[in-house]
């Protein structure tokens, strides 16, 4: 069957985050004064032919932890459907 | 109140993804053969004070039209919690 996995990395919450902060301040210069704060991650989408959900997740998280996310600096969330 | 909005950007399905298409080369190579399609988009987390769900989604929409995304390569999804 076929799975979509979707995978968030986003930074560390205890990491600066430059390009939330760059973003934050372009999103003030245009008048929307309520945002206080802004992080920003990748979202990727993996299609992965697997037997069931669970052998999709631990494909997703395989690659997750090998290839897409970086531990000493993000976290990563995985959802399959 | 502070709420947390998720925008998720990724690019439109007819649009090619060259990063995508990197990364399941890198996938591939790394053995992980049952992953067949992969699309890269950015995960943006906005911290927004409103006095409702309704105005911090209006706010998250105006800030995904006007800068996060850009409507011609790219779709949105705003979820607010």
């Amino acid at each position: 069957m076929t799975y979509t996995a979707q995978i968030k990395v986003m930074p560390l919450k205890d990491l600066l985050d430059p390009q939330g902060k760059a973003v934050l301040g372009g999103l003030k210069n245009l008048g929307l004064l309520d945002v206080s704060d802004v992080r920003i991650g990748k979202h990727i989408d993996l299609k992965i032919e697997a037997a069931d959900k669970e052998s999709a997740m631990q494909l997703a998280s395989d690659a997750a932890k090998k290839f897409l996310a970086n531990p000493v600096m993000e976290v990563y969330e995985i959802a399959i459907n």
